[in-house]
Formats: C-alpha cells, structure tokens, sequence
C-alpha cells in the first residue's frame, strides 16, 4: 500500500511502515550516501503554530539530503494574515515546493491542506488530532534499540487524557504482535474510554494503575509525558500528585537492566536530570532517529510525481461540531465523512452526531 | 542592452525580456538541468516589509538553481534597528552574498541601495512605485499560455488607481505590438490621468468601463486585482460596488473559451471560489510561472562580477517632495534627477517642481 | 594544539591561528575550489539574541562551504520558552547538526553549552565576555592588508570601558610581536584596570589619551567604536565629548597614508560618512574578511567526529557571584572553576571571592 499524503498514523500499513523503516535503517547505516538524494529539491515548512523540535528536525532532514527548505515558523509571518484561506496558501506554496511539511493548530488541517495541494504533505501535527511522524520517530527508535517491535511490556505515564503523543502510538502499536501496557497516570488524566475500548477490540492487554515506582520492575519501555497544571480543576490536586510522576534515579532502582526510557521532549521536570546519565534514557537518542526517519519519509514523498489535485465534490452541509476542527473557519471546505464505527468527520475523526 | 541592476520594469528593453524569457523557457522544459547553476552562490533576501508570496518565489527560485539564500523577512530583525542607515546594511550584505533581493516600503529604495551595492541588486517592490518582477511573472504567463505577447484585448478590473501591479504591466505591454484595454473600476478607483496620458502617447487604445459583467466577453485576459475596503471615503459607497467588481463562475458564461484570469494573488474574495476549477483560471498557474521567470532572473545575475561601487556625485540639495521617497530619510543620498517629461526624481520617479 | 570547541579568544595558540589563517588565506585564492568541502553538513544558527552581521556572516560562510544553515534569530522562537533548559536544548539541536554557533545574552553561556554538545560549538558572543571570532575578523583584516601582524601602533578610539571588542582584540594582539597601543577615550570610559595590568603583565606598551585628533598622525591601524549615550551618568557629558570621538576626513589629513581604519560595525556617527570613500577605511572589507576566516572555521570545525559529551564532575556549590554568569539560572551546571591570578569561574572568568 502507497500513500500519497502522510495525514494520519492510522492510515498506514504494516508493509509500509516496514519498508519506510529499511531505508531509514540504510540511511543510518550511510548518511553520506544519501547527501544528494533531494537535490534540486525544495521542502515548503508551514508552521501556523510554532514548535522548534518538529522544524527542526525536518529541516535538517531535508537538508542532509541535499534539498533546501523555505516557509515560516509561526503564525504571525504568514498571507493568511492578508484573509487568505488555507486552499489558497497551500496551493501557493505547491506551486514552489516539492514536498510540504504543515503544523497547525486545528484539527483536520492537515487532511483540509492535503486536498489543495500539487505535491506530498506531511502533517506535522494538527492541533490534538495527530501528530504522525512523532509515532514514526517512537517506532524508530524502538526498532533500532530492541532490533524489533513486539513482545514487550510499554508503560505509559503522565497525562494519557490529553496526550495526543500516546494515543498516536498506541494505535500504531497495535499492528505489531504480543504487546501489553501500563497505563500510569492519575485518575483525572487516565486514558480516555475511546481509547480503552480500541485496545480492548484491537485484544491488546493492559491495566491501569496510579503509581510509577510500583510498575517500573514490570517495564520494558516507559514513555513519560508531561503532566501540565493547567489540565487539574484542582491545583492543590496537581501539587500532591506531581512527584508521584516524576522519574528519578532512585526510581530506576529495581527496572530492567534494558529497560528503554523514551519522552517525545521536550521534557520540563518530569524526568530528573540525574536519570539523564543512565543509559536506559534514550530520549535524547530519540530526537536523531526522528530526524533518520523523517530523512527516509522525505526521500520517499520527493520521489512522487506533481499532480493537479481533484478536490472532491461536497456533500452538502458541514455537520461536523468540534469546534477546533479546521472546518469551522473554513465553509469552502467540501463535506467529507467516513465510516467508523458511525458517521465521522472525515478530517477530524470525531463522532457525527446525526438526528 | 544589458542591466546590472533590475529597479524599474521602464528600463528594460523587448530585447532583454526576449534573451530572459528565452533562458526562462530552457528552465521550464527541464528545471532539473539548472539544479547546480547558482551552486555556491548566496541570495540576500532583504524584505524591510513582509511579503510572504514574493519571498518564497524568489527563495525557490534560488535554491532551484542550487543556491542559498538568507536575510530577513520583516523588519524588525534588521540591524536598522540598530541605527544603521540603508547605505551601511546594503554594504555589509553585498560583503557577504552574489545577488540581493530587496522589498522596502519607500518608493526609490531600490535605486538608492543599489549605489551601494558590490552585486546586483533585484527591486522586490519598492513602496507603490515598483514591482519589476511581478510584471515579469504576468509576462511570463501571457507568453507560455497564448505563444508570445500581442493580438489581445486585455482587461483590467478594480483598483486601477492604486494599483502599482497594472501600472507596471501597462507600462511594459506598451512594448508588444496591437494590445488594447478595457479598463473596468469605480469611478473612484479610475487610472489615473498620468497613465492615460501614457498609453494615449504610446498610441494604446483603450476603454473605461464600470461593469465587468459586459466587458467580459470581448477579452482575451483578465487582469484581476483587490478592492480594498479603506481606498473608499464612503463605505456605503464600497459595500454598493464590491459585487460588482468580483468575478463569478455565473458572470465566465459569456466569457471567451481560451480567456486568461489571471491575479497577483493573494486574492481574498474579488474572485469566487466556484471560478478556481474553471481551466480558465490560471492564478495559481501564474504563480509557477513567477518562480521559473525569477529562476532565470537570478541566473542571469548571478553571471556578473563584483564590483566596487562608485556614488554618483549628488547635485545639491535633495528637491523631491514626494513624503514616502527614499531621499526623505536617508540625506547622505546623492541628489539625482532625470528628464522624463520634465524634471524628476531619479529615485521614485515623481515629478520635482522647480520655482 | 588543537581545540574541540571555540569560546574564549584566550584558549588559542599563535599555532592555531597560523594554521588557520592559512586555510583563510587558500579559500580567499579560490572560494569556489570550497564550494563543496562542507556538503551534506548542517550548522545550527542558535542566536538566543538578534545579531544580524553576525548571524548573516556564519551562515553565508556555511552555504559558501556547500553546507546548509538550520536555527533561530532571537529569543522568542525558542524552546527555552516552554520552560526548556539551555542543557536540554542544546543535546538536542547537537542530535541534529554537525556544529552549532551560538550567540547568548549570559556570560559563560558557550562554555556552559559546549558540555552537553555532541558536536564542535562556536561562541559567537557570551554577553559581554566574549566574541572570539570577531577578534579572528580583525586579525584577518590585518593580516591581510598588512601582509602580517606585528611592528606597529595600533589606536583603539571610543568606549574602552565596556568594549568587548577591543579587550578581546588585545588578548589577541598579545601573542604578536612588537606592538604599541594609544587608547583614546573619555576619561569615563577608559581602558578597565584589569585590562591594563594583563598589558603591563605581557610587556605592552601604551599610553592613554583623550585627543583623537592629536593621536591620529602616529597610528598604523584605527579601531573605532561607539560611544553609547547610556553609558554615561551625564547626557551633557556625552554631548559635550562625542564630537571628540567622531572620525571624519578632515581629521585623517595628518594620518598616515597606509592607516588601517577598522571598525566591528555597525557604526552609527563616530565615522563620518565622507571618510567611507577614503582608501583607508576598510570597515566593509573587514566584513568580508570575518566571512572568509569564518569558512576557515567552520570547515575545520566539521572535520571533528560527533562525540558523546562527558560532563564533568561538580565540585559543590556554585560560588559565582557574577549577577550575568549563566551559572546564575542554571543550577543544574556543574560548578567548575580554574585559576587565573587568583580562583575564577570557568564559565564566565569572574574572580570567585572566597572568605
């Protein structure tokens, strides 16, 4: 299965991820080899908000590739400022680029984007919706550590309400075999129930528990993720719980020898820095097999030909009512949903509610 | 002729637009084949006032080429900040680049910077006065989607007083042989008598309309541009005529099957969306058209050798009057002039009135 | 001796410079022969302050060595504002880049910086403690024009108080052979103790003046700077004294016919815009000089394998009282300190006052 946009983790295959994953491991092997690889080509970098690590490491992607990079780095620097739709930007800057990475804050952007555009689009997050090269760099880097993906206890900890990052690998995980989860978090930031019901069809094992340090012996992988004030009613709550989720060194004690200690960065005081020297923390190895992985998916999108997209006829009225769904702001859009498990919005994911 | 510079779209000739749209056409056919021809080289991009569109033209169509391009894309990041007047930052630029790019919101800026520039120097627009390279871009379109410039009624709808765009490509059409205009705009927003009288000397004919509607069917393209709401005194005055002047897939039905819509875009609602699907619409075409003519552009220049500037002796005191030209804030300039039906400023063109 | 890092003018041999200049002086020859020697690297531009000459020089020199240029241009794009440290950041752009340059307002920053890099970092300015290749500018400047460093009377004109430059400058000039110095300068504003002392100590001779005129006739080389208003108490003071320190063409009648007049740019009025077309001042050339020894670098730099940081050990409690050493906001830096004349920071070379 070919894709011609990078949109959605859900949306790709075993197959390709597999073969996604060889060339990036024969790019890692050689990066020298593959420093002409897009040269002549031009990648188009649209961040309407800003994240340093994401651009970064696509930048650099394509720039160890031999191709060059244009665009902007935040919201304030764009024509959209000038009342212009994002059909209209986006077919702009396809007509300049061979490749277009795009970051926006509502959810669907990116599907919205993909339809107007002459060239590949990569979503590089849209909005909490999703985020598929960050699953791309975690998938990575499981591989190369462990030499494969499977057979493994993963710990997830922190805040899986509202962790997009978790929720993105979870449903990647799910394609490989023999994999159970510790889903550690507190009660009010526990793993959403759509969630738990996908792992549950998908038959995925997992238990839920409040305590870091008593799962820890269990784990083969930890993924940690930030737990933000902002998300508690309570800040008293917040207070007592914090430290609870904080990893340490001490904490460490009693894991596996090859335990993998992975955070999708950056991180603020969630792990300590005494665990930095440990050498189950990979986290900083993760951010390099992000930027080897997004080298592999950039070489691959150059490859495809420019086409004139055919934007798919509307059907009818927009019903879709998550209110940061990029077709809010966005009438032109054509009304596209799909089937899963009910209607959907076919941009966002989320639920149709039809009378 | 050859031109070291490119300032004012006036003073090039037909056979310098030939020898470069005949460089431009190599480039189309087979874009890769100039991938390493400004290898090496480095691009200023110096925007003293942001223009995403024209910046990214110009980014890609330089590292097309196999170069490099920095600078700035807004003001506040410049050294000028600093105190640094625009003699000093063109100098140090041209220390560092082969070429610079240059958009300021003075009128004149780039004749001045120019003085002071060991590289070529390319006008990116200069306040109202000059946007050489957009003319370039519609020449461009006109000629690779009709086989050459000429035989054609054109239509120039909206903002015609303000509109630095049409001036621009009137002042270069006159060069092209039996062209004649429909001039469609509120009376408010009428071309003004300056251009009138030019296009009556250069024996161009013409009409001034107040409907696009009935003009439609007699062109042979359709130069489109903004209406912008705050050009009005009256804005009841605006909210009667805006539909008037947007362009509609119902208003096309008349409209010649091989007609031309064409826009500098970025277009906000002057042109409905139904038109965008219309093979008619070439906008976007036009935009790709913009970064290979720059491609050529670029090329071209980047040939030339540096070179110690030598300013011109100034001729006294500055005499210009006109508030938004270059001389106004920067009095180290030399005084130049120049005949042109009468005395005028050599920098912004503007008539000077002698007592 | 070779170096991994370049943060302080001080750690660098005469044989080092040699070496380097050497290289300078070959890719001044042939630039083009370069063009290539960094292909497929990428530099990361970390400039957590706006400092455009700076940055424009680094990057132009990278893409004139075929590398390509990754980064931020001042602080409010960066990570650091989710609350990331300096330490964590720069492990991750190392992850990404095969050197980094930095410019930080903290003084100590590069150094501090330098311990968690995987790759080669360059200081391009720690607050007002350091700017070494400013100083491998001037030095290249001189050598070049004056086939060599050495016998000659070098005037440094303006804020010798709080000039970085010019402390560096003499740092620098201490290794070569024979040099006299004339420090003209308000009284307010005169050459620091410290400053002094290291002269006396390494057998400098110079006088202190207040006459820039009367100095003039003796100088080889003229090292100009700004004399900012808010450095003094009195603004009528400052009035009273600018016009002293102003350089103009009348003034450099009685000047040597082969004076070097330099200055680190940009200059504001302490020269005069008539003496730019004098054949001594050669404060743009200097310009291009600093992007030539800046290739010089960087190719160097990339030559060194990526290494894994170790970082030292700490040795207590920090102890640096220096209110701008980067210590002070980053506890988690390990305290390290050297003796230089008494016990010093070895971040920022601050005197540490023990009881």
């Amino acid at each position: 299965m070919d894709i011609r946009h990078l949109i959605n983790i859900g949306d790709v295959s075993l197959e390709w991820w597999e073969s996604l994953y060889s060339l990036c491991r024969e790019i890692m092997a050689d990066p020298h080899a593959f420093s002409d690889s897009c040269r002549g080509r031009v990648m188009a970098s649209l961040f309407f908000e800003p994240s340093t690590r994401t651009c970064f490491s696509f930048q650099t992607a394509m720039m160890r590739l031999g191709g060059s990079v244009f665009g902007f780095s935040d919201p304030s620097s764009t024509s959209a400022s000038k009342g212009e739709t994002l059909a209209d930007t986006i077919r702009m800057v396809s007509a300049y680029s061979d490749v277009i990475v795009m970051r926006h804050p509502s959810e669907g952007a990116a599907m919205a984007a993909s339809l107007y555009s002459e060239v590949p689009l990569i979503n590089a997050g849209d909005g909490g919706h999703m985020h598929p090269t960050q699953t791309l760099t975690d998938l990575t880097t499981i591989s190369a550590l462990r030499g494969g993906i499977g057979d493994m206890t993963v710990g997830l900890c922190g805040d899986l309400k509202n962790g997009r990052t978790v929720h993105s690998l979870v449903l990647a995980l799910s394609k490989f075999p023999n994999i159970s989860y510790c889903l550690i978090s507190p009660r009010e930031l526990a793993m959403p129930d759509y969630m738990l019901d996908f792992m549950r069809k998908n038959g995925q094992r997992f238990i839920e528990v409040t305590s870091l340090e008593s799962s820890l012996p269990q784990l083969d992988i930890l993924y940690m993720t930030r737990i933000q004030r902002e998300r508690f009613i309570d800040p008293l709550e917040y207070e007592r719980l914090k430290g609870v989720y904080v990893l340490t060194r001490r904490k460490l004690d009693r894991a596996k020898p090859d335990l993998l200690i992975m955070h999708p960065l950056p991180r603020v005081d969630e792990i300590a820095q005494d665990v930095d020297d440990d050498p189950r923390a990979v986290y900083f190895e993760q951010a390099r097999y992000g930027m080897f992985i997004r080298m592999a998916l950039l070489y691959q999108m150059c490859q495809k030909p420019r086409i004139k997209p055919a934007v798919p006829e509307s059907a009818g009225e927009h019903l879709c009512r998550n209110p940061v769904c990029i077709t809010q702001k966005n009438p032109y859009l054509p009304v596209l949903t799909k089937e899963d498990d009910g209607l959907c919005c076919a941009y966002c994911d989320k639920k149709i509610l039809t009378i």
